[in-house]
C-alpha cells in the first residue's frame, strides 16, 4: 500500500472537524505526552504518529475517515493503550484516532439486561455501573482498571471469568461502526438471536481495528451473581495442577475462575504487591479457583465436590479465602503477575492457547524448549480456557539472542500449540509482534480470505495497516 | 451470475468422484423421492435439481467443488431439509449436494469437553451420544429429531435452551470447510478463546451455505445438568405473559427454557398430539418455564423465586410437572405447535425477534396489523430470547391476498421488529422466503459488505445462488 503524507490543507480540514483542542501534533504537547500516543504495553516499541485526533462523535469519525480514505492516509484507532501485541501502534505513522472522548455509558437497559456504551469507557467503570443495578458484565482482562471496552472488542479480550462466562465477543449484540469510506452501519440487532445475513458483528470483534472504527456498542448483561467462593490450591507438581483443571470440569463443575500460576509467578507478584503469602518450598504451582452463583449453600456443596477432585492429587494446604479483603488480595496477586514480571525483568509474553486438557503437555513443552535454548520462562494464565501466558525472561540473554535468536524457540512453542489443537493467541491478538508467526496458525487459504475481507471493507488499506497479516 | 448446464462429461466426472450409487438424477429414482431433494419444510415450494450427489468424504466434496467452480455450476448443500426459509432449495437448479453420508460422530473428547462430528449427524442423536458420557450439547431446534447439525450451523439455529445456553453459534469452536474453489480450510482452533485473525468460524455460521461447505465440526460441550423443574403457567392476559418473561430475569433467574404459547397454539398442539390439557376459558396464553442445574434443592429455591414473580400477575393455576412423562408431554406439546398449525391450516411462519422486554409491544403490534389487514395469527416461541414465531393462518384469505397482499402486512411486522431493536429472523435464516424483506433489516452498506465477502469466498457465485441478498 502506498500512503500519502498529511498536508497542511488536510491538517486544517482535521482541525475544522474536531476543533483545535482535539488535534495534537508533536508541536502541541510535551514530547513524552506525544510519544505516549505511539506506545502501548507491549515491550519496548515506539512509532510516532504524524497527528493525533480526538473525535467526539460518530459524525466526526465519519468525516475524518472520508477524508483519510480519499487521501490514502493511514488511520490507527487507539483505546487506552494497554494492548500486549502492538495492535494500536501507528507503524506507518499517519493519524492516530484516540477514542478517549467516547467515554459515555449511554443507557443501561434493566428491562432487557442490555447496555449501550461508547468504546472509550473503561472496562471496570462499566462493570461497576451495571453492578449498581444488579447486573453483570463478566469480561475482565487483567488491565480492566484502565483498558477501554473498544480495545477489548478489537482484541477479543478475555480474562479470568471467560472460563464460565465467555469472552468479550460473547457479550456483544450490536456495533455501530464507521467504515473506512466514512459510511456508518450497525452490524446486527439488539437481540440474543439473529439469523439475518452474515455475522458482521463477530467479524468486527477481534479484527484489531483493521476493518472499521467502533463508535457505539450494545452489550448483553447477566444478573449479578451475588455469592462467590475463592480458594488457592498449592500443588507439589506443576503437571498435576494442569491436570486437575480438566478433572474439575469432568466432575460437572464450571468454576467462574480457574487460574494457573507457577511458583515464581505468584511469588514475584505477592512480593511486588507486598502481600505476605506462605509458600512452602515443595510447592511448584497454584490453582486459584472461584465458584460463583446466587446461593452460598449451593456454592459450598460445589466446593466440596471440587475438594473431592483435588484430594486425588498431591496438593498442599488449600487456602479458602474468608473475607472480601482476602479474596481481593488473591485476585490482586493474580492480576499483577504481568506487572511484577515487568518489574523484575525485561520479558516477552506469548499468549498461547490449547484445549484445556492439553495444558500439561504445553507446559512441559514450553519448559523443554526453554531448556534447549537456554531461556527461563514464568508461566501463568487462564487454565480453565487452556490459555497460558508464557513470559520469557530476558535474564542473561544477549542482544542477539533476545532480538533474533528467540524467534526460533517461540516458533516451536506456537507449533506445539497448533499441534495440540490450539493457536498462537487466545486473547491478546496478533497485532504487530505476533505477525511474523501468523502462518504457523493459519494456512495461506485462510489468510487470503482475510486479505480479501480486508479489501472489501477497506479498499485503500488505510485502517491500521501492517497488522495481523 | 451466468451458470452453465451439467454436460454428460461433467456428469461422468461427478460419477467418477462419488461412485454411481451416490449420484441421483430424475432417471434413477421414483419421481417423489427425487422431488424430495427440491423441497424443505417451507410452505409449498419446489425446485428440481439437475443432479443430486451424496459425497462421502471431504476430499470428494473438494473435487466436486473444484469442478463446479471451473464450470460455473450452481451448488446447493442440503442437510435434512427441515429448513423454514427455503435455504436449501436449488432455485437455479444445478447440483444438490446432500450431506446425508456425513453422519459420523468422530470423537467425543471427554477430557476437553469437546466433540468432533460430521455435519450430517442428526442433532438429537448427537445430544444423546454426549449425554451418555455426562455431557450436554444444548442447542435444540424443534426439529431436533430429524434436522442435521450442518443445517443448524447454516441457519444459526436456536431452540428453547438458547435463553440460558445460547444458540448453535455459541458451541462451535472450529469448522472444516471446503471453499467454492475446492480448497479445504479449518476456520479456527479447538479452543475456547481465539484472537488469531478474523473470526471465519462465526462468518460461516448462519451464512446459509453461500460461503463454503462444512465437512467437519468441533463443538464445545458442557457438563450435563442432571436436574430440572418444568412449570406451565396460564395467564389471563397475553400481554402479562409477555411482561412476566422480563420480570423473571430481573429477579436474577436465568431459566433454561422460557416459552410463550398463545391459547390456540397450545390448544391446537395438545389436540394434535391427543394429550389432554385443562384449558379454562379465561386463559389466553401460557409460559412454559424450565429451570435446570445439578442440584434439585437449589432449583426448588429458584422456583420459589419464580413463583413470587408470577404472583404479581393475573395467572391461573400453575402446573408443576411431577414426572418425566409429564415433562415430556409438555415439551412435546411445545415442539409440535408448528406441526399442529400445519395440520390445521395452510400458514406462513415469520421468525420475528426483538429485545425480550419488547415482546408485549411486538405481540400487540402483530395482532393490530392482523386486524387491520384481516388475517388471524397464532403466535408462540422463545420468549426468553424475544423470539416470536408468528404463524399467519390462511383461513378464508383468497389467492390474491395470500400470494401478494400479505407482503405489505408482513413488511409492517418486520418494520416493527426493527423499530423495537430487533430483526427479521432469529433462528430460521433469510433463505429464499425472507429475501424480499432483507432491506428492512439491513442497510445497503451492510448488504454491500456481505456481497463483497461472498465475492471473496465464491468469485463465480456458485454456492447456493439467489439466497439471503
Amino acid at each position: 500500500m502506498k500512503f500519502n503524507q498529511i498536508t497542511p490543507e488536510i491538517l486544517a480540514a482535521f482541525e475544522a472537524i474536531v476543533g483545535s483542542a482535539n488535534l495534537i501534533t508533536a508541536r502541541h504537547v510535551e514530547a513524552d505526552v506525544y510519544a505516549g500516543y505511539g506506545r502501548d504495553h507491549t515491550e519496548d516499541l515506539h512509532f510516532a504518529p504524524d497527528v493525533v485526533l480526538k473525535p467526539g462523535s460518530t459524525e466526526e469519525v465519519s468525516q475524518i475517515m472520508r477524508l483519510c480514505h480519499e487521501h490514502h492516509i493511514p488511520v490507527t484507532a487507539r483505546g487506552a493503550g494497554t494492548g500486549l501485541s502492538g495492535g494500536a501502534l501507528p507503524i506507518h505513522n499517519g493519524l492516530v484516532l484516540s477514542m478517549e472522548r467516547f467515554n459515555k455509558i449511554i443507557q443501561i437497559d434493566e428491562r432487557n439486561l442490555q447496555a449501550t456504551v461508547e468504546p472509550g469507557v473503561v472496562t471496570e467503570a462499566f462493570q461497576n455501573a451495571v453492578k449498581e443495578v444488579g447486573l453483570f458484565y463478566p469480561p475482565d482482562p487483567a488491565s480492566k482498571g484502565s483498558c477501554f471496552l473498544g480495545g477489548n472488542l478489537s482484541q477479543s479480550s478475555g480474562g479470568p471469568k471467560a472460563v464460565k462466562y465467555g469472552t468479550t465477543k460473547d457479550y456483544v449484540l450490536n456495533l455501530q461502526v464507521v467504515l473506512p469510506t466514512g459510511e456508518v452501519i450497525w452490524t446486527g440487532a439488539n437481540t440474543l438471536k439473529n439469523a439475518t445475513g452474515y455475522n458482521l458483528t463477530q467479524l468486527m470483534v477481534g479484527s484489531e481495528g483493521t476493518l472499521g472504527i467502533i463508535t457505539r456498542v450494545v452489550f448483553r448483561l447477566l444478573p449479578y451473581p451475588q455469592q462467590n467462593i475463592l480458594m488457592l490450591v498449592p500443588f507439589r507438581q506443576e503437571a498435576q495442577a494442569a491436570e486437575a483443571v480438566s478433572a474439575v470440569f469432568r466432575a460437572g463443575i464450571i468454576p467462574s475462575g480457574m487460574e494457573f500460576m507457577e511458583r515464581e509467578a505468584i511469588a514475584w507478584s505477592s512480593n511486588y504487591l507486598n502481600i505476605p503469602l506462605t509458600l512452602p518450598e515443595d510447592i511448584t504451582a497454584h490453582l486459584l479457583i472461584e465458584l460463583d452463583g446466587q446461593d452460598l449453600d449451593q456454592l459450598y456443596k460445589e466446593a466440596e465436590q471440587v475438594y473431592a477432585v483435588l484430594e486425588t492429587y498431591d496438593v498442599g494446604e488449600i487456602l479458602l479465602a474468608d473475607t472480601a479483603a482476602q479474596k481481593d488480595d488473591l485476585w490482586r496477586i493474580r492480576r499483577n503477575i504481568g506487572n511484577s514480571v515487568r518489574y523484575n525483568s525485561v520479558y516477552k509474553e506469548e499468549d498461547t492457547v490449547v484445549p484445556r486438557a492439553e495444558l500439561p503437555t504445553l507446559l512441559k513443552g514450553v519448559k523443554e524448549i526453554g531448556a534447549r535454548y537456554g531461556f527461563k520462562s514464568v508461566c501463568y494464565g487462564h487454565a480453565g480456557d487452556g490459555n497460558l501466558h508464557v513470559n520469557i525472561i530476558r535474564g542473561e540473554l544477549d542482544d542477539e539472542m533476545w532480538n533474533v535468536g528467540l524467534r526460533q524457540p517461540i516458533s516451536e512453542i506456537f507449533e506445539l500449540c497448533v499441534k495440540l489443537g490450539g493457536t498462537i493467541s487466545g486473547e491478546h491478538g496478533i497485532g504487530l509482534v505476533q505477525k511474523p508467526f501468523i502462518s504457523i496458525a493459519l494456512k495461506e487459504a485462510n489468510l487470503n480470505l482475510m486479505r480479501g475481507i480486508k479489501q472489501v471493507f477497506d479498499p485503500h488499506g488505510i485502517l491500521n495497516p501492517g497488522k495481523i497479516f
